[in-house]
Parts: structure tokens; C-alpha cells; sequence
């Protein structure tokens, strides 16, 4: 049977997240509904990565495997027909071998998670960014982000409820950008690139980044909470608007 | 009576334009409410260039005046307070001198107007920038907007309606910028500066550099048009929600 890999954009502010759920709107169940409108099968949409609630994506992957051989740009533009009203897109339909999983073939993620430092509430970025009070020291921040690349037990950066089998992971690059804005205020984008993270693994690292450019933690402080491997020693967790999952590479 | 100088944000969508009308929210509208809402006062909010229902504004400029002193930093923060539900925030305020208006005292205006050539409908910039189907031709862009610079009987890019006394104006900077973007496809940004500007002028000369973008149209073509003088020589008007008052200065 033909399988589709399948780019993914979307804005994760109306959805309960990426998976479907007994209750509420998913991601997974408007693309798996957009399938059955185009085609008349029922196919299960198997997505790289399940974002949470309120967090976007503009390069999810996901694979459906379809019974008859459509070309790959008549499933995106059929897909994106249907899917309208939602704000998903498929930006890319391709062909993908027989064998190729959106989750398990995967080799890296890449998440984006923006912050803009400034008084007035976010407007044009509204449900785009975490919008914090006070400008935030980016030199600071990229200090304490190297302290947590490389292998590491990542449990204080770890959701109580995380299913990983392990809390070892080996975070490639954790970077801080600070970006120019038009307006008054800072941005700042943490791009954090992995194998695969744990659950909520980023914005666990981005709200303890945080209190570092604040001035309230030090570098330091991000490697004593790191070696503690205690969930209570994180910073408080960043929201989900501000976190994108950028790109998965296979 | 003290004066202020109000820098606003707002997302164009929801409103009918700048302006109160008889029906409809405008942006004056809320803003002004605001103000009463705040400090028990009716008062008119000047702004500096009516914007049009789904333009957004990075930089509109208002004046509004008080019979109170208020700090300014406190006329923004508990105007924000007020405007919260609405996409519209109050980026800094300033005191005035008696005799500053928003609209009269503006020696320039500079627009921004977001163009993104892609297949799929916009989903993290939805209504927030013009999707065109077909990948443009910057440069060619860039030379047809070079023949629009200068001092000239801008008719043909004239609202039928547009109100100005005279149809002449010097367009001080008329530029094609080609942003990367993270997915696929292209982002253009045009950015327009003059004195002042006709009803429609943007849209109308952005929609006619797209033409040239797409290859319909030669920078030649765009000469003839603006010399001609005549509104049916215009190529489509670009959509509102692409366009932002990004400046005010003074």
C-alpha cells in the first residue's frame, strides 16, 4: 500500500494537541477526517512527535499509508481542501518507502521556542510567544544553555508523567538567538535540537533559561539543577505558545 | 490640558478600519473607550493615518488629550488594561507639546506589506500576510518599484474615492525585500515610506509589483501605468491584511 510522508504547519492554539483524545479538537483527528474526506478510507495519521496543547509546528512529519496510489501533490492539495477552516496545512506531500515511520525512523527534532521580553501584552504575536515583563540577559542565557548540552539524565527537566524509558538523553544544541524587533521590547528564540527530548523536556529548559536571564539563577545554577536530577529543581515551566516543533529529520 | 503621544500595536482582523463608523468595531473606537474606561473622561483619540478594515498597525500614532496629569507610563499601562480582550495595545506613551497632533505633525509614514508565494493557505501567518500561488521575481519587483520613487501624479494607484487634494506625491522609498522562510516557499516585504500617502496607495502599488513578480507585467508596464494617470491602468488591489503602519515620525 502507498505511504505518505507528510510536512506538517499548524497553529496549536485551538487544539487539545496533537493526539486525538476522547474529548476535544486534535491536530492527528482533523488530518485523519481531511484523509477520509479526500479518499474515502479510514487511515490512521502517524505524527513524529505529539505536541501538547497550545504548542505549534511548522515541520511536523507525519505518514499515512493509503490504498490507492495517489500522486503525492493531489494528497497535499486534497488534504489542505478539506482541511480549511483549521488552521493545518500539509505543506509537502511525499512518497515514502513501505517501511518508513514518521515516530520510529526519525533521527532528530528540532524545536523553536520564542519569548518577547516586553510590557504590553503580545498583539500581532498573540498565542505566538511568551511574553515576559523584563528585557532578559541573552549572554546569560546561552551560558547556562551550553551546561545542558551533551548526554545527560534530563529528570529535572522531565514531566512528572514522562513515558520515555529512560531519562538519558543527548541534547545536540541548545542555542539562544537574540532577534531585532520592530517595536519597543527583545525577542528571544531557543532553538533546542535532540534525537528525540523528553516530555516537556524544552519548555522545562526555556523557563530555567529564564530565570537566568532574569539574574535570578546563575549559569551555575542550571548545572547544580541538572546534576541534582530532581524534578523540583527546574524552573518553573515555559507556556506552550511560545514552543514550535521546527523540523524532523530522517 | 496635557497632551499624549500613544504608539499602538494592532491586528487589523477583527475591525471595520481605524476609524469609528456607525456600525462595526474600529480601533478608535476601543481605544477611546479605553481612555473613558481609565480616567472617566470622553475623549477623542487622533490618530495619525486611517487605516482601512484588516490593515494592522506595528507603529500607528495618536494623540488623545486629558484634563488630568497622569504619568504616561500609566496612561499606557491602564489603557492596556482596558483593551485587553481586543488584538489592540498601547506600545508607550509620551507627553506632548500642546500643540502636537498625530495626524498634522507627521513629517513621514513608512508601511510594511508582507507577501508569502506558497501553495498552502497560510496557517502561522494567517491574516497576516498576502499568499500568492507562484514563486515572484524579486529583482524584477525591485525594478518596477524603483520607477514609482520620486515625485508624481500618483492617480492611477488612487482610490476612486480617496479624499487628498492633490493626486501628487513624492514617494521617498518604494524597496523589495526577500525574507527567508523556514518552510517552503518565499516571503517578499515591500516597504513603502513617503510624507503622505494616497487612499489605497500601497495596496494599489503592491498589487501592481506583484504582476511584475509574477512575470505579467514588465517594469516598463508599471512606467506606463503611473505616467497614464489613469485609476483603470492599476493592476488588482493587494488585500488589506498584508499591510502594516509600521512608523509615524515627526
Amino acid at each position: 500500500m502507498p505511504r505518505y510522508k507528510l510536512t506538517i504547519e499548524y497553529d496549536g492554539t485551538p487544539f487539545i494537541g496533537w493526539q486525538i483524545q476522547a474529548a476535544g479538537e486534535s491536530v492527528q483527528g482533523v488530518l485523519a477526517r481531511a484523509v477520509t474526506a479526500f479518499s474515502g478510507e479510514e487511515a490512521a495519521v502517524h505524527g513524529a512527535g505529539r505536541t501538547d496543547a497550545g504548542v505549534h509546528a511548522s515541520g511536523q512529519v507525519a505518514h499515512v499509508e493509503l490504498s490507492r496510489d495517489w500522486k503525492p501533490d493531489t494528497v497535499r492539495d486534497a488534504m489542505n481542501a478539506h482541511l480549511r477552516p483549521h488552521p493545518v496545512a500539509v505543506l509537502s506531500a511525499e512518497r515514502a518507502a513501505d517501511d518508513f515511520h514518521a515516530r520510529f525512523s526519525a533521527t532528530g527534532r528540532r524545536y523553536l521556542y520564542r519569548i518577547i521580553a516586553r510590557r504590553p501584552d503580545l498583539v500581532l504575536e498573540r498565542n505566538r510567544a511568551w511574553r515576559v515583563l523584563r528585557p532578559l540577559d541573552a549572554a546569560a542565557m546561552a551560558e547556562g544553555a551550553a551546561r545542558l548540552v551533551g548526554r545527560h539524565d534530563f529528570t529535572t527537566f522531565r514531566a512528572i508523567g514522562c513515558q520515555a524509558a529512560s531519562p538519558v538523553k543527548t541534547l545536540d544544541r541548545l542555542e539562544v538567538e537574540q532577534v531585532p524587533l520592530e517595536g519597543p521590547g527583545m525577542e528571544i528564540r531557543v532553538h533546542a535540537q535532540a534525537r528525540s527530548f523528553l516530555h516537556h523536556q524544552v519548555r522545562s529548559m526555556v523557563g530555567t533559561l529564564v530565570k537566568v536571564g532574569e539574574g535570578a539563577w546563575t549559569p551555575d545554577d542550571v548545572s547544580a539543577a541538572l546534576e541534582a536530577a530532581d524534578r523540583t529543581r527546574c524552573g518553573p515551566m515555559a507556556p506552550s505558545a511560545g514552543l514550535y516543533l521546527a523540523e524532523v529529520t530522517y
